[in-house]
């Protein structure tokens, strides 16, 4: 759609998401219970039983959808009003998909210290913080940072594109009849997606991921390297390829791109193994379009596109996430939980085709298969 | 009704209010229309034009209820998960009463520098602020240095009621046959709602106002005074009154406790001048009973209590205001906001009586009168 009709309808619609009330104001016995004075022996209570909140109030049921406009979609760093469509949009989505009372807080600083004491003091109105459109590296850290303040904070373009991937990428392994476990993976793009799907195909069961980011294949003893990419390096590339793109490409399994539009050649893609899978999601120009990679042999293609078969959202991912941890309480997602998810998005396509890997977006068991996994 | 009864339904209800979707996700159309690819526009156009966010999302009817816990209800320093369902009770209010989307955001620090960076850094989500059971005097130095951040942040404690005390005392010197300006006015209590009264009262002409603290009367020179109890006795208190609350009240017209319970004795109310006006609003015991009021003189008397005829109660004022603000994209709520308010308050009842001073909180017109004064 053109951008100036979009731009009229989003001017013409305001707000997306409301709030609504749950309970009715009627009279004074309304008034009384839910406000004045009866409200002050529920903050008298949870004064004393702070847990209780997640019984007694919006906390029970709340995400909160934080940003600081980073790097938003594929639009780089444009700030906090730049996110706020964004995380409305995915306000809407968690509420449609999860029955979840999500608030976006697009935030107008980007320093990490600030975000993490921000974070950490607003923790006790929600159940759960979805992290998103943060940069690399400083994402990785402000994550860290949050995991021990007692209610899940989840990363989403790490940890929602990681499942959605291996998911994917366990039923495509399954159309071209290979074991996931010894598909040879070249990940493109050591950011956020790309360091977190590297993570959890790696805690899947893969040992063959080499990951490249724009100088190249990152390999034990690259000069240079530090923090999450020498953590990287501990774990992948295990011939320690030092090669080009289409060197190590020559001969792969499946290809991953996390990095940026049309950074594949048909080429590159010619020269993999027979029974190529290609995950190109880079949003809106993936790094290959679908029917050249068609062309150039491969077997099983996945975009981030909704106007393609095999959309490997992270939409499919973080409703149901939040749903499952919001139902139990539980305070950290952790890689077992992510695996787990993997799995039951998996499992919702049992004979998975070159064009059905995933379920759709709109499929109504989604959620609740992944909470479930979750639980 | 028992604590522990009002718990129990607290519990059974989780949380009063939520979230709600304002436009559909029926398929991929409006996925795509409302989520990825079309939110890019929105973003790439928000990004550079911020302030159309106010048309564009949530901005454009929201409103942030920030609390730190600090003076929560009558129930002093009790923290964020204190604090929390009151502010929850304040969201359900602004969105029953003014069809505000208000989202609670209590926090868990109390440093004041702390607090207003967070304030700064949410402001890009919210079209207004509301400050609320904030300690004095810090809320005073909180709430100025947000006024210059692009929307309206008001301390409800201190301004909500002094709208609703200016607004009833102008109608209960109608009751008496008295004129407002020419009231000898005492104020116990020079907390936040103490100083904003005092503040308004004096703006709405009425030159006799003394206000008393912990120490007794607040006089120009007095030893130890700083701050905003200064800046009190530089326009209150014109004959430097240094007596006793007794002594103060004798042959006064107006008695505006927001002290503490039971704190003035009807032996006093007694001795004020004829056609007393007592407002004892300490929550949830007054000053000085109603009853026992009564029986010592008083005319005209109000209470915050809903128990009882005439509460003057700050949800009479907080509404409108922010309707106000929202529907015509105000920034600031300023002295002559808050008159105006408080006059249209007060013009709601034409022919006020002892029993009637002030609309009932149920009274519909009400929102729609303040908001349009602020407007």
């Amino acid at each position: 759609m053109d951008p100036k009709k979009i731009i009229a309808r989003y001017k013409k619609q305001g707000a997306r998401v409301e709030t609504k009330a749950r309970v009715k104001l009627r009279g004074k016995k309304d008034f009384t219970l839910w406000y004045t004075p009866s409200v002050g022996a529920a903050a008298t209570h949870l004064a004393k039983h702070p847990k209780d909140a997640r019984q007694m109030s919006i906390k029970k049921n709340s995400v909160a959808i934080v940003s600081d406009g980073s790097a938003v979609l594929g639009l780089g760093n444009i700030g906090p009003y730049g996110a706020l469509p964004v995380m409305e949009g995915k306000a809407l989505i968690f509420k449609e998909m999860a029955g979840i009372d999500a608030w976006p807080l697009v935030l107008d600083t980007q320093d990490p210290d600030e975000i993490v004491r921000i974070v950490k003091a607003i923790a006790p109105n929600f159940g759960g913080v979805n992290l998103e459109d943060v940069s690399a590296p400083r994402c990785f850290e402000i994550e860290k940072r949050l995991q021990d303040i007692g209610i899940p904070v989840m990363h989403d373009d790490q940890h929602g594109t990681a499942v959605v991937v291996l998911a994917g990428l366990m039923n495509a392994a399954k159309v071209v009849k290979k074991d996931f476990k010894a598909l040879r993976i070249v990940i493109s793009g050591a950011g956020a997606a790309g360091v977190a799907i590297a993570k959890l195909l790696h805690a899947a069961g893969n040992g063959h991921i080499i990951v490249f980011d724009t100088k190249g294949a990152i390999y034990r003893g690259r000069p240079g390297l530090t923090g999450h990419k020498e953590d990287l390096a501990s774990f992948t590339n295990p011939p320690n390829a030092q090669g080009s793109l289409a060197e190590v490409l020559h001969g792969a399994d499946a290809f991953i791109g996390v990095s940026g539009p049309a950074s594949v050649a048909a080429e590159e893609v010619k020269n993999m193994k027979k029974g190529a899978i290609v995950f190109a999601l880079a949003n809106p120009v993936p790094e290959i379009m679908p029917e050249e990679a068609r062309r150039a042999g491969a077997a099983v293609i996945a975009t981030g596109r909704s106007d393609f078969p095999n959309q490997l959202n992270n939409a499919l991912v973080y409703p149901g996430i939040f749903r499952g941890a919001l139902d139990k309480g539980i305070v950290k997602i952790t890689e077992e939980t992510k695996l787990r998810a993997a799995r039951a998005l998996a499992a919702l396509v049992p004979k998975p085709t070159a064009a059905r890997i995933i379920p759709d977006l709109l499929d109504k068991r989604v959620v609740k298969a992944v909470a479930k996994a979750v639980r």
